[in-house]
C-alpha cells in the first residue's frame, strides 16, 4: 500500500518522530475506533462534534438526520477536520517535564459529500452495522423508506492525512536516571463491559454471537 | 451552582432532552476525561487536536511547547471549540434506526489566553500533576527556570458552553417490541491496567500509593 502524501497542512513541525503517513498505520487506528471529533466552521467560529465513523477503503463516513445543522452545515463544500484518537497510557516521568502520554491519532482534513444514491447510501449503513456485528443487519427489522429519507450520509476521501503514535516508556534527562523516583507507564485501555438485555426483549430471544463478540481497539 | 445560559451557538436544536446546562454536569464530564479534543481555524481550514487538559473552578487549562504551532495559533484571539466525550455505551436497537450510543460529552466555546504570571504558571502546572497523583509534584526532580520558559499555558473561561449526555437502553417503535430480535446495550469503560515500571527505576525505588490509586472516568 503506497504513503500518503504530506502536505503544508498535514507536515509535522515538531516530534517528527512520531508521524506515521503509511496507509496500514492510517487505517488501523481508524478502525481501532467508533467515535471521530469532528471540526467544521461556522462564520468562523470552529466546533467538535463528537460523531459515529466508518471505513471502507479509502473513505470515512458518518450519518445522521437530514435535520442535522451539522451535517447541513458539512456538505456545503467547506472543510472538514475528522481527528481520531486512542489515549493508551500515562507516561510518568522523573521531572514534570517528561510526563507525557501513549496515544494513536490520526487528523484528515477534507470536504465531505452527501451520499445521494439510494442503493449506495443503503450499502453503508449495512456495511456499518455488519463491520461492527457481523450478520446483525439481516436480524433486524428492516429499514423502511422513510427512515431512509431521514437519514443523511456523509463521505470523505482519505488523503489528505497525517497519524501520530506515541509508545513506550518515560524518557528522562540523563541525570535524572541517578534520582530515586518511580518512573513507568500507566496503561489505559477501553473494555466491553458483558451486555445489558433490554428488559423488554421477548422471552426466548438469546443474545446473538455477534454482540458477545464484540470488541473495540 | 447557577446554570450556564446558553446562546445561539450553544442552544440544542434537537434532542433537547439530551442538553444540560448545569455547572455539576459540566464539571462533572471535563473531571472524569484527561483528553480533549481542541478545534482552531487557520486561514479558514479548521483543525482538531487531541490535548490533555485540566480544570480549576470555572477555567479550563492546556499546556504544550513554546514551539508549538497550535499554542502560538490559539493565544491570537481567535476562536477555539474545546470538546470532551466518553462512550459510555452502544445503545442496540431492534431496528438500524434506532441504534444508538450512550455518552457524556461537553462542547466549550471561547478565546484561550496565554498565562503569563509566573507564578500563576507553577502553580497551575503543580495542579495539574497534583489533582491526578496527589503528592507527586514533590517526589518529582524540581522544574527549572529553563523548562518552565519552553511551557506555554492557555487558560479559557468555562463560560459559553452546553453539555449532552444519553443513558440508558434503547428506544424502539412500538410495534418492534413484538419482534423476536436482541436488543441492549454494550457498556464501554476505559480502565487502567497494572503499572508498567521503567526498568531503569534504581533498585528500593517502590511503586507510590498516588500511581496504584490512579482512576480515570
Amino acid at each position: 500500500m503506497n504513503d500518503f502524501a504530506t502536505t503544508e497542512k498535514t507536515r509535522l513541525r515538531r516530534a517528527h518522530e512520531r508521524g506515521h503517513f503509511d496507509r496500514e498505520t492510517v487505517y488501523a487506528i481508524l478502525d481501532a475506533g467508533m467515535i471521530c471529533h469532528l471540526g467544521y466552521v461556522v462564520d468562523g467560529t470552529p466546533y467538535v462534534t463528537p460523531t459515529i465513523y466508518w471505513r471502507e477503503d479509502d473513505r470515512v463516513y458518518w450519518h445522521g438526520s437530514t435535520a442535522s445543522r451539522m451535517l447541513r452545515q458539512q456538505e456545503t463544500g467547506s472543510p472538514v477536520c475528522l481527528t481520531v484518537s486512542h489515549l493508551d497510557g500515562l507516561v510518568m516521568a522523573r521531572s514534570g517535564m517528561h510526563h507525557s502520554a501513549n496515544y494513536r491519532s490520526v487528523m484528515l482534513l477534507g470536504k465531505p459529500e452527501p451520499i445521494t444514491d439510494e442503493a449506495e447510501g443503503k450499502r453503508q449503513l449495512e456495511l456499518f452495522i455488519e463491520q461492527r456485528f457481523p450478520g446483525r443487519w439481516d436480524e433486524l427489522r428492516e429499514m423502511t423508506a422513510q427512515e431512509f429519507k431521514a437519514t443523511r450520509i456523509l463521505v470523505m476521501k482519505i488523503d489528505e492525512v497525517s497519524a501520530k503514535v506515541r509508545t513506550g516508556g518515560p524518557i528522562d534527562d540523563d541525570e535524572d536516571y541517578a534520582l530515586p523516583i518511580w518512573a513507568g507507564v500507566l496503561p489505559l485501555r477501553t473494555v466491553v463491559d458483558p451486555p445489558i438485555p433490554d428488559p423488554r426483549n421477548l422471552d426466548g430471544v438469546v443474545e446473538p454471537a455477534n454482540i458477545a463478540a464484540f470488541q473495540l481497539g
